[in-house]
C-alpha cells in the first residue's frame, strides 16, 4: 500500500471485520446449540441473545468509521488480496447502511416468530395458518430490497443476499436449461422398464446408522479434532476452519437417506475446514457464499457418494455394521443410491435429476409471489399444479407440499436457486478434478480421497472470497459457469442406469 | 419516577443492560460449549469469539451515555427496585470505566493462554511451567486493582469482583473463626476410633452412574425442559432462568463423588432457575454473586444430600441402579457420604469440615502472593507446609497440591473465599428454612423437596440482586451473616458421627 494513512485505514478495517466475524461465528454456535442441544424452555432467552448479537453486528458494520476507511482505501493503491477484502467489506457495508436498523430488527423479530408458526402449520397440515406470516415477510423483504436498490426488481436484489456475483440472469439461464433438458430425461426414466435394485429395504436401527455415518466420515477423511457429528431435525453444517460441525438425522426406514444427509453436510464442512485459517477473520478466510458452498456439499453427496467407485469401497463397511446384507453388491448399492422414485414429493429426498425440478418450482413460485403475480393463499394450488406438471405427482397434503421447507419461515426468498446452481457447479468442478487427477475413480475405489480433497482445497477452498463467484469458477475450471458438465453427467449416468 | 426525563433515562439504561445481559449469556453458552462439546481444534476461534464478546460488552457498559443516564437517575426519585437496578449497574459501570480496555484485553488474552499451560503443567506435574503465567497474571491483576482503587489493598479490591458487598473483613473474620474452631474438631475426628461404613467400595460403571445422576435430579425436582446434564472435566453450572444446565463427571471408583458433584451443580442451577424470569435482562433477574450462589450449591450438596433423611429416601434408587448393594442401609450411606478421609489432598473431594481448611490455605497463599510476601516459585513449598499444618497430610506431587485448581489460570485471585462463605451461608439459610418449614426432615425423607424449593425461591432466588448480600441474608434469615449456624451444625453432626 502506498501510504501510512492507507495502511492505517486497512488495519482499522480488518480489525473491525475480525470482530464482526467473531460475533457472527458466536451466533453460529448459538444457533447450532439451539438446534442440537438447547432444552425447549431456552427459546425466549436464545431469541434475545441472537437478536442482541445481530444488532451489535449491524452497529459495528454500519459505523461511519468503516465507511471512512473504505473511502480512503478505494481511492488508493491496493494489492489484489487487499482489493478483494475491500470489495467484500464494502459490499456488506453498502447493503447494511442502506437498510434502516428498525427494519432489520423487524425482519429478525418476524422470522423468529415465523418459525414456530410454520412448524405448527406443517404439523397440522394447515397452510392457512402460515399464509399471513409469509405475507408479512414478503412485505418486509420488498421494503428491504427497495432500500438496497429501488431501481431493480425486488427478487434480483434478494437473490444477491445468497449469491452476490453470478447474477439472477445466470440463475435464470441455468434453471431454464435444466427445466428444458431434464423434463424429457425424467420422462424417459419414468417410462423405462428398468427396475433398479432395492438392497436396503427393511429397518435399520438409529444407533447403528450413527455408527455407519461415523464410518463414512472416517472414510472420507473428516477431521474429528475440528468437528463433531450430532442429530438435528433439519440437518445443517456450521462453523469455522477450526471447528466445522456436521448434523444429520436418522430414519429407521431409510438408511441411505441418513448417510446421504451426513455426507452432504460433510461436504459443507470440508469447505469450511479447507478455508485458510491464517486468513480467519477476513473475507479471504470466508466461504464464497451459497452457490460455491452447495457445490461442495453436492459434490461429495452426488459425485462421490452416489458413484460406483464409492460403493465398491464402502459396501463392506455397511455389511460390517448391519447383518442380513451379505448378498449386497456394490452395483446394487449404486443403483439404490440413484433410484428415481415415483412418489417424489420431498425435495431433500430427491434424486439428482428430479431435485432440480423441485428447485425450479420453488424459484418460479417465490419470484412470482414477490412480484405480486399471485396471492399467498394460492401457493398450495400453484405448488401442486407445478408438481403435477414437472414431476407427475400431486401432494395429498400441504405438509408434503408447500410446507415442507423451512426457508420461507426464515424470510429467505431467493435462496432456493443456489441449490441448483451449486449442484450444477459441483459437476463442473468434479469434471475438472477428474481431468486433473490421475485415476480419480481408482483412488476413490481404494478409499483414497486425498487427491480430491487436495484439488478442492487448492482450487476452491483456499481462495475464500478472493475471487468473485464467476472468477473463482473460471480460475478453478478454466471456463465460464455453465450447465454443460452437469447435463453431460446426468444424461450419461441416468441414461446408463435406466437404459435410455 | 418523578419526571419524563428520569423515565427516559431509566428505560435507556435498562435497555442497554438487557443487551449486555444477552451478550453475557451468549458468552456463557460459548463457554459451556467449549467445556462440553467443542472439538479440541476449536480453541483459537473460540478464544477470539469470547474476547470479541467481552470487548463489545465492555464498550456497551462504558458508553458515556450509560454514565449520563446513571447521573440523571441518581439525582432523582427512585422506587426501591429502581434504586437497586441503578446501584448494581453503577457498580459495574464504575469498575469498567476505571480499567483501560487494553488491560481488560490483555488479561483476557493472558488467561486464554494460561489455561492450556496450567493443564500441561498439571499433567506433567511441573509447577515451574505454570509459575511464569501466575507471575504475569498477578502483575496484571495488581494493575487492574490499582485502576479501580489505588488507595485500598489489592486483594480487597479483587475479592469484590466475586463478592461485592460482604467486605474482605467479614471474609477474614469468618475464615479465622473456621480455622480456630475446625482445626481442633478435625483433630478429634482424626483421633477418633470410630470407623464409618464403606458401603460403596468397588467399581461403578459410568453409564449407570449417569442414570443415577439423572435419578437424583429427577428426585430433587430438576426441570428438564429448562436444563440438561452433561459431562465436563471440571463440573460447573451455567445458564439463565430459561435454560440452566448442569455438568458433572464420573469416576468409576467413586460413585458418591459424581453424585455429590451433580447435586452441587444442581443447587447452582436451581438458583438460576428460581430467578424471576420476568426480570430477565435486569439486575433484579440476576444472581447475587458468588457467595449466595455457592450457598445454594452447598445447601443441596451438604444439608440435603449428605443428610440422613435424604439417604433414607434415595438408597432404594441406588440399589435399583447397581446390583450387589442389597445390604446397604441408609445409615451406612449417610456415613459414607460424610467420612473424613485421611489422604485429604483434593479440595473438591473433601468433607464438610476439612473443605474449609483447603480454602483457608488458598486464601492465605493468594493474599500473601498478591501482597508480595513471597515469590511465586515458593508456592509448592508454602502449600505443602500448610497442608501439613492444617490437615496433617503432605502432597507427593504438585498435581495433587498447588496445581489442582483451575482458578488461578483464570486469573481469579480472591475467588476462593466465596466457597467457604457460601458453605457457611448455606448452614444459616438451611437453619432458617428448617425453622420455617413444618417437618423438613420428614418431607425430605418422603422425597418431597417442594417446601425447601419454595422457601429458597421465596427468600433468596426471587430477589435477584434487589438486596446487597448482607441485606439479603438478614431478610432471609432475620439475622446478620455469621458462622454460628455452620459451626453448630458441623460440631453436632461430626461430633455424633465420630462420637466426639
Amino acid at each position: 500500500m502506498a501510504t501510512d494513512a492507507a495502511t492505517e485505514a486497512y488495519d482499522d478495517l480488518t480489525e473491525r471485520y475480525e470482530r464482526l466475524t467473531n460475533i457472527g461465528d458466536a451466533a453460529g454456535i448459538l444457533s447450532w446449540d439451539q438446534e442440537v442441544m438447547m432444552p425447549e424452555g431456552g427459546t425466549p432467552a436464545r431469541a434475545g441473545q441472537l437478536s442482541a448479537l445481530s444488532a451489535v453486528s449491524h452497529d459495528l458494520l454500519t459505523d461511519e468509521e468503516v465507511g471512512e476507511a473504505l473511502d480512503a482505501l478505494e481511492a488508493g493503491d491496493l494489492s489484489g488480496d487487499e482489493a478483494a477484502v475491500v470489495r467484500e467489506v464494502k459490499r456488506q457495508y453498502d447493503r447494511a447502511t442502506k437498510v434502516p436498523t428498525e427494519l432489520v430488527e423487524e425482519i429478525s423479530k418476524t422470522t423468529s416468530e415465523a418459525l414456530p408458526i410454520w412448524k405448527e402449520a406443517r404439523s397440522e397440515n394447515d397452510f392457512s395458518k402460515f399464509a399471513p406470516v409469509i405475507e408479512d415477510l414478503i412485505d418486509l423483504k420488498r421494503e428491504y430490497a427497495h432500500h438496497i436498490d429501488p431501481d431493480r426488481p425486488v427478487y434480483e436484489v434478494l437473490f444477491e443476499d445468497y449469491e452476490p456475483y453470478l447474477g439472477l440472469d445466470t440463475a435464470e439461464r441455468i434453471l431454464d436449461r435444466l427445466r428444458e433438458e431434464l423434463v424429457p430425461l425424467i420422462d424417459d426414466v419414468r417410462e423405462s422398464d428398468v427396475e433398479l435394485a432395492t438392497p436396503f429395504s427393511g429397518t435399520f436401527d438409529a444407533d447403528t446408522q450413527e455408527a455407519l455415518s461415523r464410518d463414512a466420515l472416517d472414510t472420507l477423511g473428516y477431521d474429528w479434532d475440528r468437528g463433531r457429528l450430532d442429530v438435528a431435525p433439519h440437518p445443517f453444517s456450521m462453523g469455522t476452519p477450526f471447528d466445522a460441525r456436521v448434523t444429520t438425522r436418522y430414519d429407521e426406514e431409510d438408511m441411505l437417506g441418513a448417510l446421504t444427509s451426513t455426507i452432504h453436510e460433510f461436504g459443507h464442512a470440508t469447505y469450511t475446514l479447507g478455508l485458510p485459517d491464517d486468513e480467519y477473520g477476513t473475507p479471504l478466510g470466508e466461504n464464497r457464499n451459497l452457490t460455491v458452498h452447495e457445490s461442495q456439499s453436492r459434490l461429495w453427496e452426488n459425485h462421490v457418494a452416489r458413484s460406483q467407485p464409492f460403493w465398491s469401497h464402502f459396501v463392506p463397511t455397511v455389511k460390517d455394521r448391519f447383518s442380513g446384507l451379505d448378498g449386497v453388491t456394490p452395483r446394487a448399492a449404486y443403483e439404490a443410491a440413484n433410484t428415481v422414485h415415483e412418489d417424489n414429493l420431498i425435495r431433500v429426498e430427491a434424486d439428482e435429476l428430479t431435485y432440480h425440478m423441485h428447485i425450479v418450482l420453488r424459484f418460479e413460485i417465490e419470484r412470482e409471489l414477490i412480484e405480486g403475480d399471485f396471492d399467498v393463499a394460492e401457493i398450495p394450488r400453484v405448488w401442486n399444479d407445478k408438481m403435477d406438471e414437472y414431476l407427475g405427482v400431486r401432494p395429498d397434503t400441504d405438509a408434503e407440499g408447500c410446507l415442507q421447507d423451512i426457508h420461507w419461515s426464515h424470510g429467505s426468498f431467493g435462496y432456493f436457486p443456489t441449490y441448483s446452481l451449486g449442484s450444477v457447479l459441483s459437476a463442473q468442478l468434479y469434471a475438472s478434478a477428474d481431468s486433473a487427477i490421475d485415476d480419480l475413480d481408482g483412488a476413490i475405489e481404494s478409499g483414497n480421497f486425498d487427491p480430491l480433497h487436495d484439488w478442492l482445497t487448492e482450487n476452491v477452498h483456499r481462495h475464500g472470497k478472493r475471487y468473485t463467484t464467476p472468477d473463482l469458477i473460471e480460475e478453478a475450471t478454466g471456463k465460464p459457469f455453465s450447465a454443460d458438465d452437469f447435463l453431460d453427467y446426468a444424461t450419461t449416468k441416468y441414461g446408463a442406469l435406466y437404459e435410455r
